[in-house]
């Protein structure tokens, strides 16, 4: 190389690169935790990931909080045979929204979770057995007190942001008003401050076929075992509130899979084996479901979604945003039914209401709820710039 | 009274009356019924309801469709200690939207159901035991082709309308096309020619949670037993979807009920016990439908409901209506997330591009899919202007 060649060469781009292998650490903390239900465990153990590093003054961390299925597994491989990423590898990575170039990104398993942090599934030390249904009733609060006393004792002394959608965006509302001077910016999307009656509704109907499944054994079944009729019914239940109908009649409509019979069912007469392919998607996500996730967490979960209500515990939401100083953004996404945009905008309005720094977006698609996992260039835009600001 | 009496009053507005006691009829077919699956039953029976009186010439009658957990009983009581009268007693009576003064209405279980009509609780006369699952396939075109064989032998021979929303809609839709001479006018609201991905996606969730009950024993259940808990979480979720968004807010919104420890959980920790208004409407919907419906006939219904596609049998829509000679009104609600407004005008374009007489009216409402179920004078006047005209 010379120096002609120099003078006429474009500065290379900064292809957004991947995290690559990654592995789950833990945290546990031998201090007890007492839940806002009024209970109290001698201790929990946080499962979770980081990518990028945490830098000398342990204030470039961006927390990350996932939804009610999700874990702390956001980004990158666990194993060079994975065929998945982590749920949300498309927006984590050097030079990408969320760059690990510059910033220290952390996940974790939710408190009450069943992938690795301590809920229904973990021992309790008192009685040797697993807590199962005598697990403390979980709030997004506790959530985050849970991430707070974990981050600040691997050394995160500010979080430069929170971000997150669904019940996710309530554990960045809940930051921002909980730990107001630890978080600089919160950035929730697809949220709600409040589910109304039809989500409150969906939940309670995936808490019955799971507490009315035989297999639940008052909550008491065996590691391994359990309620997966239920669990799965209740997944493919709450998979199609994430999805929108136009999104469902462009991925599936009406086409049909190859006719199987039923074992079950005699041969002549196999109308109630899958014909849809909507049909065959549904089954597939309640079967993979059941093999990743426990139906106590599940039953814990969607109570804390159901009771999570910002404006009822303050009076008022604009009463509940006074202790915020972070910036905030709100992503609100069209087609999403589930917490359709009026709910996302309703957050904003509050929080300018009450004097904060706020800004709400609307992203047009027809990809219902889980809009905000998927590949979407604008919404990276708004996240790298709202960071950025 | 006097003359003068006379002259001052106005003419007595003629108060839309009841039907009062009603009794449940039943029809019976000794000659073979073939489904459209291709097999054949011996006969069958339909269980009915008139209301009105039949003309010398028969042609004065109204055919009533019901939808998928619907039955016969359309108006009046049966006893005189019933606390609810049919399902559709708003509009039909003396002097009512459908006046049982001038019209002789009739409503029958469909064929497949189960209050009366032959479906899978019925005994197979050639093995003398319940057909189960063994019952054949059934469609909304076999539906209509059971009724009218019912019609023609009690004397009706021509129809002055069909009326029915959701599935009662889509036998609408098929008798206008199956049975063209003997049907004047068609009246279909809250329905579609075929439903979406969506749409199927919640039926199949419901068919899920019955067939993995163990309870269901491959269909072949006892009389009264059978897959309670898988049928009431089909008809909680199913529920859902037949209210709005705005109506369940309005309806219940977050109000709790008073707390009641779940006897299966621990005092102590009840977090899955009723909290919400909503959980104990829901779970009230599922108990109250297990007592009045046979799981099997949920399968055979919503399978009926899938399978339906107009257009996929003639090549398009338009095409599907080529036959029909009676003049169409279709009826969409803007709050119908089931069958949304659109599916509904759809089925006015096609008929208009077919060269048939119909038109389009949607009614403003927040209350969903089960809006032409409930009192609506706008609904009133469309359905008697449309009749008159």
């Amino acid at each position: 190389m010379n120096d002609s060649d120099l003078d006429f060469a474009e500065p290379a781009p900064a292809e957004p690169g991947e995290v690559g292998l990654v592995a789950p650490q833990d945290y546990t903390s031998d201090e007890p935790f007492t839940f806002d239900c009024g209970r109290t465990i001698p201790g929990y153990t946080i499962r979770y990931e980081t990518y990028g590093r945490l830098n000398r003054t342990g204030d470039n961390a961006i927390l990350v909080c996932h939804a009610l299925s999700g874990d702390h597994h956001c980004a990158g491989f666990h194993d060079l045979t994975d065929r998945k990423t982590g749920w949300w590898n498309n927006i984590i990575g050097p030079g990408k929204a969320l760059d690990t170039n510059r910033y220290f990104v952390l996940c974790s398993n939710v408190i009450g979770g069943c992938q690795g942090s301590t809920g229904p599934l973990s021992i309790d030390p008192t009685t040797g057995k697993a807590y199962g249904i005598n697990f403390p009733i979980v709030s997004i609060g506790d959530m985050v007190r849970a991430q707070e006393r974990w981050l600040r004792a691997i050394g995160v002394t500010q979080l430069q942001g929170v971000i997150g959608g669904s019940m996710g965006g309530m554990q960045v509302l809940e930051w921002g008003i909980t730990f107001p001077p630890f978080v600089r910016k919160l950035l929730a999307m697809a949220t709600t401050a409040r589910e109304g009656a039809q989500a409150i509704a969906f939940n309670e109907v995936g808490r019955q076929a799971i507490l009315q499944d035989p297999d639940w054994q008052e909550g008491n079944y065996a590691a391994g075992a359990g309620p997966r009729v239920g669990l799965a019914i209740a997944r493919m239940m709450a998979h199609i509130t994430y999805l929108s109908d136009a999104s469902m009649a462009r991925k599936f409509g009406r086409r049909t899979v190859a006719d199987r019979p039923h074992p079950s069912v005699p041969e002549s007469n196999h109308a109630f084996d899958v014909q849809f392919e909507v049909e065959s998607y549904l089954r597939y996500q309640g079967k993979s479901f059941i093999n990743r996730f426990d139906a106590n967490s599940y039953l814990y979960i969607t109570r804390a979604l159901d009771q999570f209500d910002l404006a009822e515990r303050a009076g008022s939401l604009e009463a509940a945003f006074a202790p915020v100083t972070a910036e905030s953004l709100v992503v609100g996404f069209t087609s999403d039914w589930l917490f359709p945009p009026a709910q996302n905008r309703a957050i904003v309005t509050a929080l300018l209401r009450a004097g904060k720094g706020a800004s709400y977006a609307e992203l047009e698609t027809d990809l219902g709820h889980d809009s905000f996992l998927l590949e979407s260039p604008q919404l990276y835009d708004l996240v790298r710039d709202f960071l950025a600001s």
